[in-house]
């Protein structure tokens, strides 16, 4: 009996508290789309309109937010808030039926350690995965247990950023 | 006397061993032109076919390329690498002058590495850029001077990458 793994499809985690994770993904989503592939994006927390969204709806690519127009509060998330993620993880759940070449669980590390969605919820979903379906999940925070359980992990580290010296966020570049 | 910077565009630097500064350079791309804004994406050392490229090139934006279908040999660079990237530095600052919204300059810290084109002509480049213009410069190996110029540095640190395993890269997430 081979104990080896069934699933083929690579799951991706882009971490860390500088500029980078999410854009990472969209770009991954942007190569895998140039191939004609089936790319679905799922973001977390985030129910305001950003120039991705903008574009991938223009483009009549699969993009979905499960989030409020405001900002999550860390130390005390409310009711919808939690039911909006967990909307989102069975979301995701139903579109891996589809069997896509790659899904983004944009901000899922962040949702987990504000206690949104729990890990076990998210590595069961892992497991569920097709084995032709890449992942790639985002965020600040992520845990060990999914540092663990990633193929490829990468930690965008802030060396400086503008926001450093007090600028606000530019529409265009960081939403 | 004034001594302030006219310069309101922000210079951001992706660099770093580990996956993420193409793609979120490209992810970034997407914002801005989800605003409609305009962009340039200008890949040094590059010049083969790759999802991005074809996505690019499949809804009309713009994406150029300034390299050759080989890799470029690190210790002994061809004349005509030097060429293809010093041709990419002239018409990166040709295309400044139609004052797009973002022009990323993807891998030039690499061709600075490889001594394709030089610090110096960089950062006169980098002197040449509207104040409307944005700039995203990626590649392992950025140089002091750009880490000091730039407003915005990560650095994509590996921490896991399946290609430590012997994994091959993956059409549609790696190229």
């Amino acid at each position: 009996m081979h104990n080896f793994v069934m699933q083929m499809g690579l799951i991706y985690l882009f971490t860390g508290n500088g500029k980078g994770k999410t854009t990472s993904a969209l770009g991954t989503a942007i190569r895998a789309l140039g191939y004609g592939k089936k790319v679905a994006v799922i973001q977390f927390m985030k129910g305001w309109a950003t120039g991705e969204k903008r574009f991938f709806k223009a483009h009549g690519h699969e993009f979905y937010q499960f989030g409020r127009k405001e900002f999550v509060d860390f130390k005390n998330p409310s009711e919808e808030d939690k039911k909006l993620a967990e909307d989102g993880l069975k979301f995701a759940k139903e579109k891996l039926k589809e069997r896509p070449f790659l899904i983004v669980l944009d901000e899922l590390n962040v949702a987990i350690a504000a206690n949104l969605v729990t890990i076990k919820e998210v590595l069961g979903l892992l497991n569920s995965i097709p084995e032709e379906t890449n992942v790639i999940i985002t965020g600040r925070y992520a845990k060990k247990e999914l540092i663990d359980r990633a193929d490829l992990v990468t930690d965008m580290k802030e060396i400086k950023h503008p926001f450093q010296k007090g600028k606000s966020a530019v529409k265009g570049l960081d939403f």
